[in-house]
């Protein structure tokens, strides 16, 4: 039997590298993503390309920086024409399909001008980052713009959850001493369990639409992006997972007073956000970090039910597993909440890979120090498919090499995130007009450092100094480093591929040929 | 009367700036030309964004850098996507047109990929790089590519002049002393008279054209494109043209023996080129330069026709004209043909805006030294018309307030052009992979500064020596210089307008409204 490998692209919004069992978390238990690691790579120096969720997204999409496919902010739409993962993968047989979220905002205006009806099959497609949706679920439902016809919300309805948005009054609310009902956006009832069962809760259902997927899809090769909205907030469990960990199970904050008297700029106008400051404070870190651990026990749980799945049905030796996700979360390290700067909390990422041929047995297991993005999935999948080159497009570079031992195999030096926070107080706070308001990430391996537009730049010794507690910067003996990396930042944006319409091979062929081509300048 | 504006937004193809009555060339004439400067303002220091055709009309109809739109190299189609000079002004009710070259590929893959069919009217449009091509005509058709129904050659069969090409066996082809008919390719024949009458003619039919479009819309505010082929080569011109100027008229070639004993490497490899060999020997120059003049005056002539022809017609108070070209041509200066580098002769463009305001009149007839480039029109045409503001995706300035003498405003720094050589047989001398022969300029106005990728900069003193013979970059007391320029290029690269589809106002508006879109997230 000579069938295509299928993709299994798993995505966990929000989960921090650290927060596995597998990367050295002392007392979270996600065995089920350790036999993962245990099978496969698991790269301990993966980055996403933007430390939020729409433009990290789309660079995963797409094999592209957020600089090159432009959807730098969430909800800014992608670009109608810029090619993602289905584009690449379709034409080789491949259904290519989505169970949960994608933060893809479609391009109204461009499909408006291109003449595209957003309910032809194209239209879907582009509407959906040019997955099939199969379930397509972003997983933040407010009161006021929650879909109608969410599905999940259908089917909490069909198990009894009732009103108008069961998806905010269930699955992410609990009760109170008094059976009153507590919105789970508010962080203080993080410690209570969800009003639905386990298994009528966000992970279970989204879990088991990715089975129902792969049931249905067994007729043809697939690649399933399976993204779950959890552990993003609301951080709300269902039991038992709402009172699995308790506060000695958290990691201490990786914090210093240092940072608090003496911040960055930018730094100091992101401390201001409400959720740096409630995250500062460690009654809320020892009330949500413990349910962030559960919900990512309980998707550890699930992944361990999705691998049995795939064992019966005699898939696991035909299938590339990815595990992931978008970017982490801070959790009150460096006095900061939610994501969007560049310290290791927030812009390092799982990523472990289990690729089931025998050429990848050299490495299983194994951990890689390499430099690793998000954008090198898309290219590992085509590589995987036996696609063609799309070295003009795609920024990535295949893991496959990496995967398969090559050791010899020149690799990229440096690993780049980028950082438009145009939408967030901290650019009103610093007085920026809304193009301006831009950082950049450059790291190899050993320092990492910071460009922010207006603002003096930061210098980490990742080495030395593993927690980001010190600001280098502005250390003379450390001006050789950052001018270096500005140098390979400066390089970097020079090596955009931008030229996406015609491929380096077709431009090496036309090379020198106008004249054969009858363009006769130049001849006396 | 409350008419809109019309514009008129001419362009000749390879047209040196220096080649101007009004630009001080002491031999040549053309007075029509010279009235336009002195009916507008002369922009003396204007860029183009690439000194070759497809990439810097990118530049000029979308209004951004060609490291933004993407299509660097000649025949790189636009992509799909990208917003041309229609976009803008169409929903103004303007209708705008094309009489003349383009160099516009469509992007095939990217119309199949968005199911548009090229013989739709969007398909029409986005093939033509947004224009109604009222006539579409690049002017260059070797036999073997030429389109069986080009309307130039149709115009010339009914005109007697038969056989499969006119185009080259009479516009473009001259006759030998026993009557045989010379191709124009070859440059030995250029003080030779074209085998058409004057009156039929590349430059004589496409003015006609031009004015048959002003004839036909009368009825709506319009945007001509027009946009000649010549002084591009064959440089071949109609009687009385092609003998009107002699030797002596020429300038003296900008060169020196010191550039041809230690080249820049890039410029070596250029050098190696034939259209450099050919033009850096004496009696090319002296054969093929009259020729050039010759057809720059016939240009100029048919202009004068145009502008008796809007006078006539009422139209000259109430049309914004504008006279530009998309490149220069080294024609043997620095030992080097054709284009490409960034020395002035290639990289600079004649550049006069007549606007027959009142709000104008403070400027007419001035000249002015401030940095311009050819991306300017695009916004300025927009400005002109009063339609919105598109700084997201815009990378140009309109010039209004220039031209309006509002000398208080903050104007750009510096000017930029790039050029991706990776079609040219220089990148295979130099040994580099098709996606890394690049150059980028960058200009304060005193100093010109070339950053090549793999080589070392180069770096002219415009001031001290304006024909560009020394490259101070090795020069120790350039190096704060150098540092400076390399510095505005790093900030150029990241300004790039990339965020295409959501507006700067909409993201200001949006700034900090997360928690009231109902995405509570950091509260206690």
């Amino acid at each position: 039997m000579n069938r295509k490998p299928n993709i299994l692209f798993i995505m966990a919004d929000q989960l921090r590298a650290d927060y596995l069992g597998c990367n050295g978390h002392p007392n979270i238990r996600t065995p089920n993503i350790d036999a993962l690691a245990a099978r496969g790579v698991n790269f301990n120096r993966a980055y996403c390309q933007a430390p939020i969720c729409g433009p990290s997204r789309m660079s995963f999409y797409t094999g592209r920086y957020a600089s090159s496919h432009g959807a730098s902010l969430n909800n800014a739409p992608l670009r109608i024409d810029e090619r993602t993962l289905g584009d690449y993968l379709r034409p080789e047989g491949y259904r290519v399909a989505l169970v949960g979220k994608t933060h893809m905002k479609r391009d109204d205006e461009g499909m408006q001008r291109l003449g595209i009806d957003p309910g032809s099959s194209l239209g879907v497609l582009v509407s959906e980052c040019g997955f099939e949706p199969y379930e397509r679920d972003d997983g933040l439902h407010p009161d006021q713009s929650v879909d109608p016809d969410l599905k999940y919300n259908q089917y909490l309805r069909s198990k009894g959850y009732g009103g108008h948005n069961p998806w905010h009054d269930y699955a992410n609310s609990v009760e109170g001493d008094n059976g009153e009902v507590l919105s789970g956006w508010q962080m203080r009832h993080a410690d209570r369990p969800a009003r639905v069962k386990e298994v009528d809760s966000e992970t279970a259902y989204t879990t088991r639409r990715a089975m129902d997927f792969i049931k249905e899809a067994a007729n043809s090769p697939w690649c399933l992006h399976l993204s779950y909205i959890k552990p993003h907030w609301p951080y709300i469990a269902p039991a038992p997972y709402h009172d699995m960990y308790g506060k000695n199970d958290i990691l201490p904050a990786a914090r210093s007073e240092a940072e608090l008297r003496d911040p960055h700029p930018v730094t100091a106008a992101f401390m201001q956000h409400a959720e740096s400051r409630e995250f500062s404070r460690d009654e809320v870190r020892e009330r949500v970090i413990p349910t962030y651990m559960g919900l990512i026990t309980q998707l550890d749980d699930h992944l361990g039910q999705l691998m049995a799945f795939l064992g019966e049905r005699g898939e696991l030796d035909n299938t590339l597993i990815v595990l992931t996700s978008d970017h982490g979360d801070y959790l009150g390290d460096h006095w900061l909440g939610e994501k969007e700067l560049f310290h290791d909390a927030s812009v390092r990422i799982p990523m472990i890979i289990v690729d089931p041929r025998p050429a990848a047995d050299v490495t299983r297991g194994s951990r890689s120090s390499r430099l690793v993005e998000g954008i090198d999935l898309l290219p590992t999948f085509v590589d995987y498919v036996g696609g063609g080159k799309f070295d003009h497009i795609l920024e990535g570079r295949s893991l496959l090499p990496l995967i398969e031992g090559r050791d010899e195999i020149q690799w990229r030096t440096h690993a780049f995130s980028e950082n438009d926070y145009a939408r967030r107080g901290a650019r009103q706070t610093l007085g920026l007009p809304p193009d301006q308001a831009k950082a950049y990430m450059v790291t190899d391996g050993h320092w990492k450092y910071v460009h922010y537009e207006h603002f003096q730049p930061q210098l980490f010794d990742l080495a030395k100094d593993p927690f980001e507690l010190e600001d280098r910067a502005s250390d003379p003996d450390c001006a050789a480093v950052c001018q270096e990396l500005e140098s390979a930042l400066f390089r970097w944006f020079r090596e955009r591929r931008m030229r996406v319409t015609v491929s380096n091979t077709r431009v090496a062929k036309s090379t020198g040929m106008s004249h054969k081509r009858g363009y006769l300048f130049g001849l006396w």
